[in-house]
């Protein structure tokens, strides 16, 4: 029987050569999937079509939005995400999801091979490939990008010859990554990482620094996810690209940062996100209000190193199931309301409230109704400064 | 001998009652001691001589503002310490450098004990007394309105009885305490956290909604110091008062949260802290660029810990030490500068550069002179992901 | 109605005085109960008659031996929950199951205040208190060693005038907790650390010193829960009192520690635990055999923030939940058999193996049938050391 | 000019014969460093010649022993590293002071590449060429038996056709590294973790089964540093040399463990390291006494980082450093003496005591002298457990 290939399919140059290159190389029958995470752009279908045309055996298009939004950008906005404590974790949230339906194709259409079209230098790569290999580990995986030279002088060349469908005059001039849980943009200039971004790199995000109107938003949540937009109840999906929309019109969710790859060198990156920024920046605010302290101390830990891990490629890893059960019984609780001020670049908690909430008014308040007992600070102040007196009392002794 | 207490004087209605209160409670003698830590306000020497007035046998007021910057603010910027991620520990840093200084005066004046005018239900006692007993273990610490009923009616009857020089009428409705790296506010409205701040609560911030021309600062450090602004060489006193200026003109700063104090209530806060947070921006940002990623990771364990340990009290604690040796280290090379832009509320960095840089072009480039050999990456790849493609073949092998 | 008080009895002078000591001061009617957790020595039901014979108007007894070892220690074990990487935790595990068992007496008996024996220098009196609140958060403590000053003294004394039947004549000279999970002595000789223990301490161990024929036993566990020995199914319970005897006849689980206690002072505490010493040494090796990598990485971190907490009296708290949810994760597939010599006072693993194992073989062998790709190594050593070997260049070109 | 090849010598059949092959691969000279870090057995001069006799140009036997013990396993003694808890990373501290010496020889001699003889599988792969990169980035490094199909059986061959002066009649079936840390010994049977080790595997440890006196040493300590035994002044390398006879003539040291290797496998691993175990028992028992609370607490995430990272082959990285500078401040007063008994394979201490030591008998006894005022503990519980009790009070609130 013919070996068969699932390559994970994108429409544009690289991929579309790699179908006829790996043919070639391999004598294997190509299957291409493409995958719908929101990334916009091109109809999904004429990518579809383009792949035959290529010369793919089959070709399918999976709309994987729900799948995406509830099962891999609810766990990231429930941990708090963000990479470096700032990148909500674009790329790395999709490529899992996108590895586990190329695994499950290869399993459908009998391939024993996937081949997706990154570079070695990249952290998707390590996304793809280990991902693939945690759901099915006896498949085989290769790169021609990276493995076999498929260089971009290449692949013209390639498509040239072959008369591959393929419109190298619409290039942009920038290397980009959506999906509807942010945007990577990388581009030649920002390599020298003391140039500015430009405006022309920014397409979720109006400019921050126009004059306009603010825009105050009520996001609910039950328990740690989003249920409710002004009122209107919302699926997480829903929540998303309606805080894409509104907090992309007020500049919200723009990030410039060098960042560490996994493959152990520093890149530089910009990144948009309106909506991601906006729900994790509601979501901790309501943590800060109805997660108890010691369990809000440790969380930070567990979000670092859940955010690591993602990242790092170990999305299907036996920790994240278990970080993740952590974050589920923390989230227990977080339920109320977050007005937030979007406006001029910014998402800001103006007001919380909620029946999870923690906070104590009888106990917090300066004023009449005042219910805390101040008589038991002082046992508790002494107590709590007794390591410090006493090693501080060695200093004395030791000093003599 | 007549005994005598160092008390922590503030010149407000609180401590200045607390004088002759001590003194008819205990028959000591009270020495004032007021703490300049950039609090502006009133007078230093009005203070002073008001100690006097309202029956202090001595009366001193200590410039702390180079030791506070220094000594204090420093190694804060150094371990970016942003309580609950946002919270620069205004009143938690100058605590300490005024207990210190409470603890030498009292042995300077042969006093036993330190009184502070601080309630039982804040941070601030925890704060002034572990850190007078970690730096002299043999003093008493007295608190007149939390231990011996002192509250504000009997304060203001008292004053009137004694004929204290306290003026009541300019009293403001805010509960504020400032310094220069930052300023908190607590008021009666914001006791429910569902109310918005209004723009009347901030004093070193202007209004970041009001257009304005950004301003663009260069910010340069010498292994985590900050060492000039624009070019100019700075102390770091002299680049967190610049900072608080220009970053405080564009709205940098502001913060509305929800916050866990150590004696296990949550309290609703506003902070308005420019130049701190235009400072830890630009110093995290250069720490991106310079940082090795193993000790990226780990500093933030350190930063956290750091951080809650200064919130809660334990500046002198042993622990604090041993943080701010890993941060020490973890500061050489930190050099560079940033290029930050102030702007609607924002400090956002727009360049970064420097000697300490360990952004390679050569490596990251993914143009012509791109060095980073993309062979070795399969290798990693496979190798990264062998412990999760064990642990899928377990579960293929369990699931029979 | 009459004011009712339930007190933790323990059929000692301390809580028998109690009784008539709370019903003198508060005019409370008392309801005493006992806990059986394994703790032997006297028979229950006399110390239930006691207890009414020292003026209590109710008095009960609960078995609590099963909850404890399955809720309590089965968790612990599952944790490796040894503080200071050393302590299995006894008094620690039974104060939360008691505490909880006196709330709810409370609640049956409509008592609105519990009372406890301990005293303010110890951890239990933290466990008793925060358990309470922690249950039933409107209950009142009272602890009248503590806080109204029942010294030994004035409870001999008070003994004597009502005639307790209290038989002071075989007052042992240690002060000992024990239960199921381990045992603690204190005794005055201890409080020097330099004095080594005696043999005359120890009753759950036989001197390890002493020769003997190992005992070479295999202990089976499912999914973490130990559910055979020898091949024979036991419960949790069952495996500890099985364990208890057989380890505690080869001298295992002595430990002799200076330990820091949650009131802020180091205390020298001998403990024996044999059946808890060798649980957890099987179950750690288990888990070396059948967890992923970076799981076991971070359990550490999770261990030892679970212990902290427990000994710290937070067992009631929304963290322990939570950090219990990441346990219970890891232990999916920690099954398989456990061989451990019990002899001269150590529990060594000698073999283990079983369906949860990570171990494989073919990888692992230097022997034919060696599946593992060596030529991977490379390119793997060669990222993984990348970022140390940037920041060596930087070294250099920075000292030139 | 030739080109010159730093080949790390073990006078072993496998680099014995990668100097011929190395020579005939690449056409370079052969330089021979062969490192005594304590490891015994053959003498250093004839490993020497040896390598001359095998076709070196330049052979040189460096003596890293008290640099060894002094830089390497000093700060693994402060940090008690122990990987998993349990292995004192014996193979993982000696390579990185032997690739420092690689690359300063090969610095010396003019070497632009390092040569090794380790295989793809292990660790030491990982350890060496990340520790010359870390030193000398500028170098190349190659290894013949992994990447240049150097099997063993063509090694035999090769060392036959050259008649190399190799005896493989006296090899041994186990392979085996050691150094005066530890040894770690592999061999067939081993690799069914279900076997267990025998007796003959060791050879720093007697069998700790047999009936032998029990030896009680003192260990003298000042900041970490052991600097005494018996009372006798010893250097760290003195130290290390006594334990290793006094605790292995008692057994003690001995460690059989399934660990997880960086390349992603478990291995099962036979050791032992009397002096070690003993030297980090007496050092943690001694930082039990010593070390304030936090400090403690903290310091085991600290030392499992470290462990790791050297463990996995980050010697020379900045985190390592940072870690150290931790470690560093941490041992500050770790000063006093602990006796350890030595017998039946345990090293258990019965006493310490010491200037530095924290525990204080007025604060910690029951009897007369007692300081601790006990009235403070209410008010300590009460604040300690106040945000688990509010945490309660939502439970019931939310039941209803």
């Amino acid at each position: 029987m013919t070996k068969r290939v699932v390559l994970a399919y994108s429409g544009g140059l690289d991929t579309s050569v790699a179908i006829g290159w790996i043919a070639a190389e391999t004598g294997a029958e190509v299957i291409c999937v493409a995958a719908d995470v929101g990334q916009g752009g091109e109809d999904m279908n004429e990518i579809r079509q383009r792949a035959l045309d290529c010369g793919a055996v089959e070709s399918v298009v999976l709309d994987l939005k729900t799948e995406f939004a509830q099962d891999f950008c609810l766990p990231a906005l429930r941990a708090n995400a963000l990479y470096l404590e700032r990148y909500p974790l674009v790329s790395a949230l999709s490529r899992p999801v996108i590895a586990k339906h190329l695994a499950l194709a290869a399993q459908k259409f009998g391939a024993d091979t996937v081949a997706h079209g990154c570079t070695g230098k990249g952290n998707d790569q390590v996304r793809f490939e280990v991902g693939i290999g945690a759901i099915a580990p006896e498949l085989d995986v290769i790169a021609p990008v990276r493995d076999s030279g498929m260089t971009r002088d290449k692949a013209i060349q390639f498509a040239e010859d072959k008369g591959l469908p393929i419109d190298q005059s619409k290039r942009s001039p920038y290397s980009v990554d959506q999906n509807f849980w942010g945007r990577a943009v990388e581009t030649g200039f920002l390599e020298d990482p003391w140039n500015a971004p430009i405006e022309d790199l920014y397409s979720y995000t109006s400019d921050p620094a126009v004059a306009r109107e603010p825009d105050d938003v009520v996001i609910s949540f039950v328990d740690g996810v989003p249920t409710a937009i002004d009122g209107r109840p919302v699926t997480v999906l829903e929540a998303i690209l309606e805080l894409n929309k509104r907090a992309g019109a007020q500049g919200v969710g723009r990030l410039d940062m060098v960042e560490d790859r996994l493959v152990g060198i520093k890149s530089r990156e910009v990144y948009e996100a309106p909506g991601a920024i906006a729900l994790i920046t509601a979501h901790q605010e309501l943590e800060d209000l109805t997660v108890e302290r010691d369990v809000r101390r440790f969380k930070f830990s567990v979000e670092q190193r859940w955010t690591e891990l993602v990242y790092d490629g170990l999305w299907f890893s036996p920790l994240r199931s278990a970080l993740d059960a952590f974050v589920d019984s923390s989230q227990r609780h977080v339920t109320g309301d977050i007005r937030l001020r979007l406006h001029g670049g910014k998402a800001v908690a103006t007001g919380r409230r909620g029946e999870g909430s923690l906070y104590d008014f009888e106990l917090a308040t300066y004023d009449t109704g005042d219910t805390f007992d101040q008589t038991l600070a002082k046992g508790f102040v002494q107590l709590w400064g007794l390591p410090s007196r006493i090693a501080a009392r060695r200093e004395q002794r030791l000093a003599k």
